[in-house]
């Protein structure tokens, strides 16, 4: 949550000129994304265009390479009436630009605040569009593997080691065999598309109950349908530390989901190993950074502990959560 | 340069209905202000009040016990057609509440980008309009005392010892005695206002060559007029690092200023002096900030030198910069 990049009002405005946008107006540097630099940007504006954006500066975590599809995915959900930002192209047609060495892409500014509570009617309004950007990815040409399967969480949490993950918190050690075992019994053949797989509220912005715009698809990727509702389920339907799960928030999501597209019975029977694979890909990704971050670091911590809490939630539950 | 504090959709809504300016669209945390969280909130609108401002946070630094006089300087300015924010009031009347704990307002959102590198042009704009403020302001009743005078700045460099400063730059200490010679030297009856006190060119948003808004008047006090001039030329007429000064900037700065405002002979006079006030004022700042902050913070400490180099500057040429 950062502007890593300062970009003065001259080479702003350069950039923007090479957009049908009209004039640089504004720009603030947003405290949002982890890894990238954020301003939200206003233009005199044109037809074509609109005049508020979103520029964005790839700052590191993102390999370039794999920028195409990301923006081209915005575009084709975008096209197909998903609420998604599209992206804005440059007059040549392309849809990122080189800035001081850096990658850079304008992208639609669209309304909405994301909720901290989110309520059972937000929590169905996000299934349906999750369900319909499921749909609409179907055919999208585009194609990038999910490295951050439970395969991957469970090597990272058995290289952290027992001793420092002991070191965070006594439970964790415990986690390490049980990633094993959701990796080994992870299903192979469930429908898939292009998942969003980090829809948490934050990703999402709302307008009262609508969802005005799903957003930050830079873990976008190939799997399991089911999988990316799972992961929205952990993400949606408890309170932050995980100790309170809201079952008709959590209902709700799962309802929404299915009012747009119907879970086969081997989606739902796999939902509850499906939903523990989902919390442990946070609980690795924490205990690493945890573990990474040094004691005396200005950033804030997040707790595995929150996630481990919700496996051990869908481990004892899962069942009844999800059936049908 | 950061949002200190993480506020909800939730606790925004509520906030804001207590404002006529319609339902909360949206709210983006914004890299802005040193010691203040900043959002830029997007409302549906009324017709009093528009449908985009600014909500501040006070973190820190700010007495709150001075934020009316802050506040109602926005709105007098304002009122006088400076081109200033206005404070929306809430329902009540009030320019600022308190949130769990903490003053916030809501300022009117002026379009505007700040330059890195500015014009003759733009300068001429800036001076004309500091000056414009100065004038405005004669009849505003609140007071404010500068706590930021050349005495506190001798003060604060005697206070961080030779041995601290020849650490940061073994040039620092012969500023000292300089200091406390300034102090001694300054003038005590040149003719004062409110003054911005620290108008550098962040602290300006510009459309063109046109200045669209004054921001930040939390540095703003009662002091002479001449010195806030001093102190936007120390800011605005040299390349960062205080190596290069940039004469036609300097010119058209003092130029736009007395466009509106002749200044009399004595303050043409002062006008060496206080430049080096203002710049010892940064040079003191900067270097308490630089001794206070631990080696490995990971903030970027601004060098007291780039100020020390304007200082010498002014020294050595001050009298013919700013000969009539």
């Amino acid at each position: 949550m950062a502007v890593y990049t300062q970009l003065s009002a001259e080479v702003l405005a350069d950039l923007i000129a090479q957009y049908d946008v009209g004039e640089l107006v504004s720009a603030k540097g947003i405290a949002e994304g982890v890894s990238n630099s954020n301003w939200l940007v206003e233009t005199t504006g044109s037809e074509a265009n609109g005049k508020r954006f979103i520029l964005t500066m790839y700052e590191r975590r993102i390999d370039i390479s794999e920028l195409p599809f990301f923006l081209d995915l915005l575009d084709h959900l975008a096209a197909q009436g998903c609420p998604v930002p599209r992206t804005i192209h440059d007059r040549s047609g392309a849809s990122s630009r080189m800035l001081q060495g850096k990658a850079v892409a304008l992208i639609e500014f669209l309304p909405g605040v994301s909720v901290d509570h989110p309520t059972p009617q937000q929590a169905h309004a996000v299934g349906r569009v999750l369900a319909e950007m499921h749909e609409s990815a179907q055919d999208f040409p585009g194609t990038r593997a999910n490295d951050l399967d439970p395969h991957a969480s469970a090597h990272v949490l058995a290289e952290c080691g027992d001793q420092a993950l002991a070191a965070i918190d006594g439970a964790l050690p415990a986690v390490v065999p049980i990633a094993q075992e959701v990796a080994d019994a992870w299903p192979a053949d469930l429908p898939t598309s292009i998942i969003h797989s980090d829809l948490f509220p934050d990703n999402v912005l709302m307008l009262g109950n609508t969802v005005s715009a799903l957003i930050d698809f830079y873990f976008a990727c190939n799997d399991a349908m089911a999988y990316d509702l799972a992961v929205t389920h952990a993400a949606w339907s408890f309170t932050g530390d995980g100790h309170t799960y809201r079952p008709e928030v959590g209902q709700a999501l799962v309802e929404g989901y299915e009012s747009v597209r119907k879970l086969s019975e081997e989606e739902r029977a796999a939902l509850p190993l499906l939903a523990q694979g989902a919390t442990l890909r946070f609980v690795s990704s924490r205990a690493q950074d945890w573990i990474d971050t040094p004691a005396d670091a200005l950033v804030t911590k997040k707790d595995p502990m929150d996630f481990v809490r919700r496996l051990e939630f869908y481990r004892r539950e899962g069942k009844d959560v999800f059936a049908a």
